[in-house]
């Protein structure tokens, strides 16, 4: 029993490793900050599917056999895959998974999933019911755009505080044992909602919940901001991310110097994503193309990552409700 | 490290307890076979709620709340909840969520969310990493209908091999310790598609999946059959059920005498329900009403629960795509 009544983190005891990771993503996305880190940057949006849906699919496919492929394993060798993505019954992760043949878990948390992912991988790892697991998300732009807001087609007018639905996949492969970066410790987060309803404003209303996660996780671990060389949240973008830090400062800590959200990451200013990048694929693609080989390397020792989550649907929106966040953080460390 | 290489099953070094169990329900299932067995009916389908979806989140609110009553714990002794539903993005779940005030993670595997809840908390439980944890699932009628077919208030005509998605919420606590029922073992699933596309035939979809993933059971355990009082699979309905008898006599085993599904439970001939009873809540209310007091008094004392789902979308089913199906196996004894 390594938690504490009340408090919602975990030690583990034998930390897991993260063994290797793989993103793969869309045109715009090569075309920003991380370009050059992604194992596969697609043509088009559709990379040779015949719909988006079916394009988000394909970069789940190749993005976890790439990522297998790095850790010399076969697919056989994969116990069990953890995976989610924001489509209505998660539609991108099944059809995925059908080909790949691995015993199974979805998951959704929105935005948050991978981290979520991870986070149960760990525990069926450190836990010791499983030797090697596939953690994995994905999310596609206008896939999203369609099922969440209007067609891309119709070229509706977004407010600028909006944020951008990255088009890619990530996935880890978790192992017992190995070298690599490790799982260290998690923070599973409760919802938190401010009560704001503006499905284009979603990193302010994520921005409470990715604080108070942060927050109790200092707290359970006994571990300060400074612990980390770097704080990453999943998809705020510039907006939230600024909220974060002051909410963090009116707890009495600050995170202004070593803080940063996954959402600023992805695009470039002339790109034109308004306030950032967003969708499960915005943290995992920062991960998976960016922070892993960084930790691999040793440039980056210790790095808490926190996936932030939207709960709402749109027709929770159309009923008029708020929309309720998660956050759950994972700490990573060399 | 219970898991072979290859098997998909787990064999719980300190089986986790089922402590407790709740059931709410609709006016349909109150009149139902199972009528007697719910903590609670209610008087219409919006249970003094504004819609549909709000009226699944305030049953899952009570089941919880009933499930941890039970148990004499406070919801604060309550570490994590692991919880699902049918609607897009979870909403039903997530707004649940808001009010329990739990650290929560959300799961998705259609009507095999409450197998799957249960199989990642016992091994939240098993592995050390929490004392008590809340399984629970919900779905409703006509939210699922206006959401994956029609409107009901459109009467549109029903094939009779078409179920009916059950309005209900189950949720069990699950200890670290105790007596009552334990979790003994799990199977987890692999998508199987025997490339179906009919949304209104998902009993003889789901077959297959839940013949494999009680095949990969028995091969994994050594158990055979007849070790299990009663086995139970998730909503097949009549239809479905049929198949998986036939489909394990193929393999040279015969479940006909102690296999019933919980599809076929709920409702009764009268109803016009057609083929039987599906949804998350189709197991659940099964589980959560009537077999966990059978097992608790210990009138049944060995069971294998299979939960079963169909992983496809209304997009995916215009996309004409087949319907991508899993099982997951949970053993539970006394």
């Amino acid at each position: 029993m390594n938690k504490k009544r009340g408090q919602q983190s975990i030690i583990f005891k034998v930390p897991p490793t993260l063994s290797a990771a793989a993103a793969i993503a869309g045109p715009k996305e090569g075309e920003g900050l991380l370009g050059n880190y992604f194992d596969k940057v697609m043509e088009d949006n559709l990379g040779g599917q015949d719909s988006w849906e079916k394009c988000e699919s394909y970069m789940m496919e190749v993005a976890i056999t790439a990522a297998v492929k790095k850790t010399g394993l076969l697919m056989m060798d994969i116990d069990f895959i953890l995976a989610g993505d924001l489509l209505n019954q998660l539609i991108a992760t099944n059809f995925a998974m059908r080909s790949l043949e691995r015993p199974f878990l979805g998951l959704y948390g929105a935005c948050s999933t991978m981290a979520e992912s991870m986070i149960i991988g760990a525990m069926m790892l450190d836990g010791g019911f499983a030797t090697n697991i596939v953690a994995a998300v994905s999310s596609h732009h206008d896939a999203a755009e369609r099922q969440y807001r209007f067609p891309t087609e119709l070229g509706a007018q977004r407010p600028l505080g909006a944020q951008w639905t990255v088009t890619a996949s990530g996935a880890v492969v978790m192992t017992q044992g190995n070298n690599g970066p490790k799982v260290t410790a998690a923070t599973i987060g409760k919802i938190v909602d401010p009560g704001m309803k503006d499905t284009n404003a979603m990193g302010p209303a994520m921005a409470p919940a990715a604080a108070n996660t942060m927050w109790q996780h200092f707290q359970d671990t006994g571990r300060s901001p400074d612990y980390y060389d770097m704080i990453y949240t999943g998809d705020l973008g510039s907006v939230g991310k600024e909220l974060v830090i002051r909410l963090i400062k009116d707890k009495g800590s600050d995170v202004s110097s070593n803080y940063e959200d996954c959402g600023c990451m992805i695009y470039r200013e002339s790109q034109d994503a308004h306030a950032g990048a967003s969708g499960c694929a915005s943290s995992a693609a920062a991960l998976c193309a960016y922070l892993y080989p960084q930790l691999a390397a040793g440039y980056l020792k210790k790095i808490l990552f926190i996936g932030t989550g939207s709960l709402h649907s749109p027709t929770s929106y159309q009923q008029k409700e708020s929309i309720p966040c998660v956050a759950h953080a994972v700490a990573i460390e060399i």
